[in-house]
């Protein structure tokens, strides 16, 4: 796929480092002095520390939204300044940097369906001593080694084939699939909490595309969770203020919503909880 | 007035959905696929979740900040996924764009005197069907319908004139403006505490145009507010650390600070609590 | 020094206004209105309110990473409205721009090492009434002065020869550097926690340049705080998961981390404590 790719000039980083210490301005700051041109866009800098399955999730999300040609960097990195590699991934024209640590495996390869269809990765290790910046510190490979990696890629100074060796074997985390049980009265699939949002809203690691569920009628099925059993709806404007409802999100992911509220604070729920699905 | 409008390349958004999820990158994301080089500047995303009156007030006090022909978005929708339309609105040589829901006219219309001047809007209902992605969600119209909308207006792939019908009747919200008082031995305006920022600064619906009050000498006026009354000074220089004092602020609103604290800690203010003007 | 300038085109921010207010938001408004194409990169805007030392802290950490030309404003002013005035200061082929109350000299003069080598600076003080924006509020600063002024300086418009007189007397306001103790039978330096960040990690005053610290071997050495004495350790993955560990960190400073935890928790620290190196 490596002869797809041309640069967008436009990057999107994901990160844990928050925007209150200055960490991400100096990343944004060394990527302007490589091109002041480059269009550089947070994708989120609130990843609870060290949280791999929280980056990956917000990049399984959002990476088909942007243009053809962007690089995409995550940097949630608790292995700095250990022997951990780090990869280059091409797959639908973007390209992803990321420490060798799982992130990027999780989320264009595990996560469930938030690409509406799976996508052909091609993974290679960079070779990271012809990028590191001079004086780079052990503690900052954000700044000392990414930033200027991902402003070669989207300036086209530096082509993906020739950033390092094809790797077939990035370091993978294992994440357990949702479970389907066919035995009972009604069908189920059990599965967990994977977000909390700004509005409360609880999004679930079950996706309409799981079981096929795509195009299916949801009106009869419900979501249990926190001993509740929420119906579904099409979206937030078909029901009142205050009601607890499951429908398909933005995501296809299932998502249990209060109207005009916090569904987790209603129901005291929080990220890997159990949840169940009841067709 | 929709002969004068012409791009200027730059987008401003308004939002309740805060940095932490990766939505408004997700936007960035789909503004940088219509065009790369268009200018985004986030207003706040930092909105009261589904607080229209906060969104209002931000906008309507930046908006004349940015060029001529700058698109200003605000999205905070408590209708997403409902029947509600949307707005193309032209004021002033600047397009803005929002749900039907009241934002948009309380921002340029109701609030008092953040613009300098009142100013003439034009309405147009967008249309929307012509402008959702495809396979737009129905909880997402910030990502699906707004995002696709302002890049294409910023980058002169859109006219205001051709996005929708015009329209004499957008949904506005009611706002209680101040009351003036004349009966007493001083005069009075009764009002509002409208915003409470970072520093804690006491910002009041009650503004130097009201009642004649621009370029009166506020010397002798106080702010009565929490069972206290509060001197006016010029600028916060003219006022000791620890004081409390009232002051025309940079939107000409009257505000209540604390020199080098928080007016609002010292006071126990909240939004919406009341503010008398004593002449 | 002044003829090395030549602008980048590149602007950083650098002020306490936080981002939920729509004051940053406004302040780029203006940049934009001067000049679309300017690259403007937030550095922070959650700076302690009126905090100089922390503001000063986050430029001298970040400064060299952005292009040579780079215009820096910082924004942390307890004294708008006063009589004081406001700095243009030219470095190592970048500009800053701030209020004259101490928060440059303390970035670029002071801070312990910050900077890999000591610079020198020219200031100018800039003549305010110039500047001004027509209808200047006396209380926004940031939007009303410093932002046309950057932006002028970022794009070309004014040079920082012609922004002002020269001055050789900028406010400068004292920081207490660390103290050597050769009296005993190890060697010690005394210093304070400079800074917390959002990991926990502690960062001091201590910097690896101190007493001839540059390329020691600190294997030996030991960091007493909180009562606790913490080993030193190359990077990171020498230790294992919630070990305490004192190591230099990336901007030559020496920190106290905790691995995959948060040191300043587990400690109970916090920005001005003592800390203490053994050699």
């Amino acid at each position: 796929m490596t002869g797809e790719w041309t640069p967008a000039g436009v990057i999107s980083i994901t990160t844990d480092f928050g925007t209150a210490d200055g960490y991400v301005g100096a990343m944004h700051g060394v990527i302007a002095t490589v091109s002041p041109v480059l269009r550089v866009i947070d994708l989120t800098h609130a990843v609870a520390p060290q949280c791999l399955r929280e980056a990956a999730f917000h990049l399984a999300g959002a990476w088909r939204f942007f243009p053809v040609g962007t690089v995409h960097l995550v940097v949630v990195d608790p292995g700095v300044g250990t022997q951990r590699g780090s990869l280059v991934a091409e797959a639908g024209g973007h390209v992803f940097v990321a420490p060798d640590n799982g992130v990027l495996p999780l989320a264009l390869e595990s996560l469930p369906g938030l690409a509406s269809e799976p996508v052909g990765v091609s993974w290679r290790l960079l070779d990271t001593e012809r990028f590191l910046r001079p004086n780079a510190s052990r503690t900052f490979h954000g700044r000392d080694l990414y930033a200027p990696v991902v402003a070669a890629l989207a300036s086209g100074h530096l082509t993906p084939e020739t950033a390092g060796e094809a790797s077939g074997d990035p370091v993978r985390v294992p994440l357990e699939p949702p479970r389907v049980e066919d035995d009972g009265p009604r069908r189920r699939l059990r599965g967990e909490v994977l977000h909390v949002d700004r509005f409360g809203n609880v999004l679930t690691n079950l996706h309409a595309r799981h079981a096929g569920l795509a195009g299916q009628d949801l009106g009869r099925a419900g979501m249990q969770l926190a001993g509740r059993e929420v119906p579904f709806v099409s979206t937030y404007g078909d029901a009142s203020p205050g009601q607890l409802v499951a429908l398909v999100d933005s995501f296809d992911l299932i998502e249990v919503a209060r109207v005009d509220g916090s569904a987790a604070a209603a129901l005291g729920v929080a990220v890997g909880d159990p949840v169940t699905l009841i067709l």
